[in-house]
């Protein structure tokens, strides 16, 4: 039993765009509460297990004067220690890394929580998944992830309640069809705009007006707001959404196992152009993307001569048992070219209880403040149990 | 401290339609987590210490079965009685009276936790709601009230989780107005749709067609289909609109005071001819409803004359500091025309984070079962802690 009383104590990993964020954020919360113990990256690393001495002001300061190794497993270690000495600790994990999300189980395990927008361990493979749950339910530890669909948005606590309360979930999806008015039974096909980053790019890139900026100029936009990860190859190949995909579809007990391979499982359209592929660097990417603006233009032109636009749309049918993520050509009277802006999702929920009418959630779905606004109130959810 | 191994104990005070309906999705969770130790009307009490012997195809025949005084205090100290033995005890109210509202502070005291979608409390004096927040300081029970606003529709967690996390609410309003696309400092008008009644209620009375059906007879409809409060003029009068106001309000630190007199405090636009005010039942109310129909047909022909149609808006402004509920007319093309369908409610959050894009939650905004789905997973978030 951890003491009560006493502040919860976080650890930090990945200080970024995110993770400075919710550094800032959670420092301007009253002190009784939360106190850091560590503040970690790839090229630093901060720890005390009394807590840093830090405060909104100086955090960035302290933080840049150390160097050091960072080892995780000793973190790892110094952690347990304060598990196994009645505290309750937090590890916050701020990053993208695999190799941070493959130590989930063995933190959960030890009886640190564990909050995150990393989307890796959640929606890889099954094993990993799994393994995840077993630590949970035998380190008594949580993992909580709201921030890993939708940023900030109340998208997984909507689902979870919507299933632990026994409604039945016929589908997701990620914006207003313009089918919506049908029933059930006839509805053939669900769609819907999905990621932040992809929302922006094509919202931009692709309006009713004729012409437009070139892809490779929104999409260096796009980085330039902090809307896509360091390598935008990561967000172009639609894995961020498959990914999303897989998280959601994990939570609905009939499609739990439905992915074993996680977000290789689904069928997944990347608009990563095949000579690019395996680029390292999203520096290397960026410069060479400019050589394929032909190509996405003649889809565009294809697209508006139709009166169409293109989005990128992901679908979850719990019915047909399909998840995709594709790229798709809308007309230009659609919700999906009308009512999107900024790097919006819109996510809808088709349920028994809804009925025809679905349970939508809209609004900024990446960006460095409102995805750390996610994470800081899981962080508040734990400290309230 | 409450014995975290054994059932939560739960006793439901009102068994109408959301109360049946909250019976029955409790009823069908997993036995180990809840046992129903009381369930009260106004006309009969079934309480058993040990968990009544009920399950969900017998409940309502058991129920029926059993007569006699509903005497709340009674009840009340049973309830401390298993406080007192180290059980964790919710007292749900489904409810809508002021009467069970009034209690609160003693069960709150007592240790009773409180969940509930009546209103009532927590939009009256601010003496009551300031007594609320002192025993839950005391008697270290809480009062969760998710569907008191929304039904099931995430809005007080959502506001919630952004004050908790520091972000600043700018406005909460409840349709998208044609003048989103203004930056912050031009908007000088904020409205939107917000009552489930009202919605459907206008939605059917006033569409950008010429004519259509009375009135009452769309008030008789929804009263039909369960989506307004057993008086009718309960919902017409606006006061249903000004509670919720009222709720969102107290949540925000700045306005937390702004509403000494709660709803009665807002500046609210009933639809109650004057006439038919201080009628007792619903039932004489609807029957004499119809002598307005012709008034309420010239504002309609007028609104339609302009093209225009009519819509019941609410508003919170909390920089400007203002609060009112009011009926107005929106062009045909707008979206509070075009978007809105059955008994569905918008919430737009505009925050700091949130910048010119809000944040949104729309869906069905009454209904006995996302009303209950409400109340259910607020139970559930209980359990959890």
């Amino acid at each position: 039993m951890s003491d009560q009383t006493k502040p919860i104590l976080v650890a930090v990993v990945g200080v970024g765009l995110v993770g400075a964020e919710f550094v800032d954020q959670l420092l301007s919360l009253p002190k009784e509460y939360f106190q850091i113990v560590a503040l970690v990256s790839s090229d630093a690393t901060l720890f005390a297990a009394d807590g840093l001495a830090i405060d909104r002001s100086s955090w960035k300061g302290v933080y840049q004067q150390s160097k050091g190794p960072t080892i995780i497993s000793a973190l790892a270690a110094e952690l347990y220690a304060l598990v196994n000495a009645g505290r309750k600790v937090v590890l916050v994990d701020n990053t993208a890394a695999e190799t941070v999300a493959h130590m989930y189980p063995n933190f959960l395990t030890g009886g640190v929580n564990v909050i995150t927008p990393n989307k890796k361990a959640f929606s890889s493979d099954q094993e990993l998944f799994d393994s995840i749950l077993r630590a949970t339910a035998q380190g008594g530890a949580r993992f909580l992830n709201e921030a890993t669909v939708g940023a900030g948005l109340p998208i997984i606590s909507t689902l979870k309640d919507l299933v632990a309360t026994g409604d039945t979930v016929l589908f997701i999806q990620y914006i207003l069809p313009s089918e919506n008015k049908l029933s059930r039974t006839q509805v053939t096909k669900i769609e819907g705009v999905f990621s932040g980053t992809m929302s922006y790019i094509f919202n931009n890139f692709s309006t009713p007006s004729s012409g437009g900026p070139s892809f490779s100029s929104v999409v260096k936009a796009a980085r330039d707001n902090g809307y896509t990860e360091p390598h935008p190859g990561d967000d172009l190949n639609g894995a961020d959404v498959a990914r999303k995909l897989t998280i959601l579809s994990r939570m609905i007990p009939v499609l739990r196992e439905a992915l074993p391979q996680g977000y290789k499982s689904v069928d997944t359209r990347s608009l990563v152009p095949p000579a690019l592929e395996g680029l390292e660097t999203g520096d290397q990417f960026m410069s060479r993307l400019p050589d394929f603006d032909g190509e996405f233009e003649a889809v565009r032109a294809e697209a508006q001569h139709e009166n169409k636009v293109l989005r990128y749309v992901g679908v979850i049918d719990v019915e047909k048992r399909v998840v995709k993520a594709s790229l798709e050509k809308y007309e230009n009277a659609h919700p999906f070219a009308t009512s999107l802006g900024g790097s919006d999702n819109i996510i809808m929920f088709h349920t028994k209880r809804y009925g025809t009418r679905p349970l939508i959630v809209q609004g900024a779905g990446a960006g460095a403040a409102v995805t750390a606004m996610g994470v800081l109130s899981d962080l508040l959810k734990l400290a309230n149990r």
